[in-house]
């Protein structure tokens, strides 16, 4: 299945620097039928869970994200960078390869005991999506599955976010 | 209609600064009762009109629109704040009320000539989805309509969008 999802991600070399193949989703999401197709793999993913929230993380995450809820008739979430949520918010920072970065959720966003389904575009090193769980526990929430439409393989990111399912539709 | 969607808005006071009430739709968004009906509603406005794409507007124009392109039967179009679409981009700036603000488009993202419906979650003065038109008529797709979640009226963002249908669900 990854292999049928690659002819519709372009590889665009040295972003956002040098060196790097940068994987865009966007020549997926411009072809309707590639956008339905991955839509419904994605959803197929969730089966068998119940699932009150889809968390999606700003702001590619947004995008199937919302797929998902609307799929999976739940709520949607979003997990911003700082300074976007107007109201109370919890936040978490994580490390990056130079420095660091912090993402926030409302703390009313999530009620205790929620299923939450967490979606991101990328599993890279799995500082983010970590992050993001911590976001959704620290609200009450429990996170039943992880899931990803492109997973970098080498970078290991799921040893990360190992305590919880993960699901990723597309590997490299 | 308006009356009835606001009950899920959230007024935050002196957000992002003081003085200004912020119309929060995370409340919205969390709900899934007011998210399907929200997306049902915003789906209606587009009936009559056959749409090969919708575009929406990073970050918070992401969510709804991408409800509308699954519920369309259309393709996807992120367009994003300056850096961060990794192909060649066409790119507008405008007007805000101290400086200015820049948003790109990949210039392969719409076929000559496709219908395009924008999606943003908030028409405030207009100058974003201004900008944004220029974008998809730059690229040659055409503007079917422009829908908002939001639509401050006493702005009068309309004015400047003037030679389009623009269609608002909630109005202040």
């Amino acid at each position: 299945m990854s292999d049928y999802f690659k002819q519709y991600i372009r590889d665009v070399k040295d972003f956002p620097k040098e060196g790097i193949v940068f994987k865009d989703i966007t020549t997926l999401l411009q072809n309707p039928v590639a956008l339905r197709e991955t839509g419904e793999a994605l959803t197929e993913f969730a089966k068998g869970h119940s699932v009150d929230i889809v968390a999606g993380i700003e702001s590619r995450g947004f995008i199937f994200g919302m797929y998902l809820a609307e799929k999976l008739n739940a709520g949607f979430v979003p997990i911003r960078k700082p300074g976007k949520l107007p109201s109370d918010s919890f936040s978490q920072s994580y490390e990056l390869e130079y420095g660091s970065d912090t993402i926030e959720m409302h703390k009313d966003a999530i009620f205790k005991g929620a299923k939450v389904l967490l979606h991101d575009d990328l599993l890279a090193t799995g500082g983010t999506a970590e992050a993001a769980i911590k976001l959704i526990e620290e609200a009450g929430g429990e996170v039943v599955q992880v899931s990803f439409l492109i997973e970098l393989d080498f970078l290991n990111g799921k040893e990360k976010l190992k305590n919880h399912e993960i699901k990723s539709l597309i590997h490299y």
